[in-house]
């Protein structure tokens, strides 16, 4: 904005960082052989935009150096674009009015404040800019402090930002990115800002994450100038997965005057993404939706994919939708507020990513113990390989209709892990990535059995799964089963085709296959020598 | 099947119908110089079938005859394509297994029954095949009558058949077809038989139209050895498109023991087609689906695009999906049944297609009438013209998504209609063609004060409307409105953008375009000079 500091600040800032600082405006100037003032009075705003982009564009694409720009440069959506594919650090120098206010007194000779009243014009730029400059990776809110502390500020702010990691999920007109990287909830705005119909949400929640994370989602989105029509929140549990309570929220959405261009943003873990993307996808046939995954189950798995669904009585995500989000935000610095018994479940779905992928499997026996105890850098690259894991399956098989193979691998441990987890009943007891870390145990011993694999096989798959706190057997689990019940489960599996149970088989880690050859009295076999009874 | 006597009836059919007779298997023993059992003996059957295709595709090329095939070319997937593709009258001859016994007997030497049970090779064969020859044109049940009797039944039949008109709706790879003609029901199975990934069917219906179509539905299907898992039955009308009746379906379904290649039969007014479509979408994410409309409105509107959903409280529709049938069967038989208001309101949306559509207009005012009157051909017509200017539209603009025009040009007539119909409260008072008729008038009339027509339009179309004794002016309905009461619902239409209202307007027939660009003052004078308070 005029006053904001540019000069001041990008001056300082290119001398404690070695480097040359330019002025776009003056460059411009420069090229053209006149003032700015006469570039718009004889050839237009769009005839200077033009050239401006060219010159920014050019300079960014030189040696490194500080760029300071003029307000309107970030606010065109063209030349906006081209500073960000340049992969330039940007920097919102945030004043609020009274600051500017002084620091363009003087300036009323200025074209944009001639026979104006400067807070009017401030105001409406301040409207029109500020959601565009909410993209900036970098806002140092500006104070009357001197220019030396605002540098050393934005320096600061410059060294601690990790631009988020962005991860294509390419599936043409509903393709979008999962952005992984900490930080990302305050900047929420400006990231989502960009692949939103209008500047309208509703949030949905749940009543234990809401009171740690929607006051920053709440000052990221406002930053933006995105508007919140309504935050509702679910109790948290897999009971809120429930028909009614989709119902109640449907109403809640369309009661709050929500229409086509108004966004479903889901702010929690997967009980909530399923929920809350259901209601997106039918809400009017369709809103866009965002997901803002804050489990690690979540960011490594269900928001990744566009699954989304309720429970029947007759089984879990049985009624659904395939509703693609527009963007994930994974930010990792949620996965710091969850507790451990959560983690480790969830670490559950990155073991298995490992085995469909390979290589992620040998980063998993070195470094999983690491993202279990809570460690970033393990947790961000877990999450940021399981998801490029997902998206790679996703893009080739979106509706899971592949004949073998595709989708349906994701399933891995998950014939088994379902079926013990509807035994257990939801009740808390056993967590779905228990569930699943003991059927993965279940899918490596019933793989050697078969002789798809090794004998060692499963031995390694069990002894990783441990180190890393989670049940790899049923004698792990804190009660017993029966092996008609979870044979019957099994057979009701919604993945099974003609009434033929299907497994996932691994032959080695990166090498998974679909089957519908297993005899059942082999798995009830091997359910008994694991002590069902 | 062999003694079904196609030799004996096709000879005979032949000689009455003055066409040469030719036995396709005669033929190919003729072009390979060996009997059948040698064929099949030395190169094995798929080089038979390949033999016989050509044959047959050969036979049917050339000048009209009456042609006799074996019973596997028909059951055989590409032979039975080539069959139908060339545009053949197709004939079952159906006889039961006591009949096929007798008459078999004295052909225990044929390969076929060599050292087997006859019983059981006909019973194999009768499971087998059954399903494809209902695919037939035309079934003869055949009994012990003299052959001359049973040919004259089938050219009776045959002179009876009328086939179904068949309407491409091009989506690519969610493309179908919808059927326009009289007998559907009746064949249902072999319609819809094809384009099913499994022969496993639940029926959705309501309780009015259930006891009226259900047998011959029923009885349809089980010709092509259709399962049907379950039926369920609504109370009729617009009540039941509730998300609680939502829920008990899907329950319904589910507990019917439902897998992802069971699809769902909507049978039925739009109410069952809309609900049921919508289950069928969230159904495990989505299942197989196949609208079979018995009421006009369904016929020429509700049924073809691919809308489903149900009403929340804030309005109607408002939780929906796009979820495409795969085949539309539109049995214009059952407009017979109809109620005459409910056909009147039915032509509401005629009349509107015909608006859209331009000549279809022309069509409407010479012909409407009779519609309107039941008359079977103009009602076909009527069907027909609605179905292909619809799969048009809905071809173009899926999901309406263009900016303007496209398929929020259906909603012509609508913006008034649904204020209308919401403010009489869906209690019968107002059928939604009604609402629509009055909707069309205002319409027109507000085109032509708004410059985009001349004066005398609004009355030709209100004229028309009356003329098939449906309301087309506010006072025609039962009760008055509210200005402001209709406004406040048409500001809150699903179908604005933005905050403003937006109207479908015409210029002439066959030159409709959207606006938002209407002022509420002039929408509130159209309203209060037609009587609104």
């Amino acid at each position: 904005m005029p006053g904001a500091g540019k000069t001041a600040i990008g001056r300082r800032l290119a001398a404690r960082l070695g480097l040359p600082f330019r002025d776009a405006d003056a460059e411009i100037e420069q090229a053209a052989g006149m003032p700015i003032t006469e570039i718009f009075a004889r050839y237009g705003e769009p005839h200077f935009r033009d050239g401006e982009r060219r010159v920014i564009t050019r300079l960014l694409a030189g040696p490194p150096l500080v760029l300071a720009t003029g307000g309107g440069a970030f606010a065109d959506p063209l030349t906006r674009s081209a500073i960000q594919a340049s992969g330039a650090a940007t920097v919102w120098l945030k004043c609020d009015l009274p600051i500017l206010l002084r620091r363009v007194a003087g300036r009323e000779h200025r074209p944009m404040f001639l026979n104006a009243d400067p807070v009017q014009v401030l105001q409406r730029l301040m409207t029109a800019r500020h959601p565009f400059y909410a993209e900036a990776e970098v806002t140092v809110t500006c104070t009357d402090e001197s220019p030396e502390t605002t540098t050393r500020r934005v320096q600061d702010a410059l060294d601690a930002s990790v631009p988020p990691r962005r991860l294509p999920v390419g599936l043409g007109d509903r393709g979008y990115e999962v952005l992984v990287g900490p930080g990302l909830l305050a900047r929420a705005g400006g990231l989502i800002g960009p692949v939103l119909p209008a500047r309208r949400v509703v949030i949905v929640t749940d009543e234990s994450v809401g009171p740690i994370h929607l006051p920053t989602l709440r000052a990221g989105l406002a930053a933006a100038d995105i508007a919140i029509l309504a935050e509702i929140a679910v109790p948290p549990g897999e009971a809120s997965k429930d028909f009614s309570r989709l119902h109640g929220l449907l109403e809640a959405m369309l009661g709050a005057g929500v229409d086509r261009r108004t966004a479903v943003v889901a702010l929690g873990g997967g009980v909530v993404g399923d929920l809350a993307g259901f209601a997106a996808a039918v809400a009017m046939r369709g809103l866009p939706f965002v997901q803002v995954p804050t489990t690690l189950l979540a960011q490594v798995d269900s928001s990744v994919g566009g699954k989304t669904g309720v429970n029947l009585k007759a089984g879990k995500n049985l009624a659904g939708a395939f509703h693609q989000p527009r963007i994930v935000l994974a930010d990792t610095d949620t996965l710091a507020t969850l507790p451990a018994r959560e983690l480790r479940a969830g670490y559950a779905e990155v073991a298995k990513h490992g085995l469909l992928q390979g290589p992620l499997w040998e980063w998993c026996e070195a470094h999983g113990a690491r993202a279990v105890a809570g460690e970033a850098d393990a947790l961000t690259h877990a999450v940021l390989e399981s998801c490029r894991l997902k998206a790679a399956v996703v893009a080739a098989d979106e509706r899971e209709e592949s004949a073998e193979g595709g989708r349906a691998l994701l399933n891995l441990g998950h014939t088994f892990g379902h079926a013990i987890e509807a035994e257990a009943g939801f009740d808390g007891s056993v967590l779905h990535g228990e569930a699943v870390g003991v059927g993965l145990g279940l899918a490596a011993a019933l793989s050697a059995r078969l002789g798809h694999c090794s004998q060692e096989w499963p031995s390694r798959v069990i002894a990783h799964l441990a180190a890393c706190g989670l049940p790899a057997r049923m004698a792990d689990l804190p009660r017993g089963f029966s092996v008609d019940a979870l044979l019957g489960r099994m057979a009701k599996d919604k993945k099974n085709r003609d009434g033929r149970m299907r497994f996932v088989l691994m032959r080695a880690p990166g090498d998974c296959f679909t089957s519908s050859e297993v005899p059942a009295e082999e798995v009830a076999r091997l359910l008994r020598d694991e002590g069902a009874t």
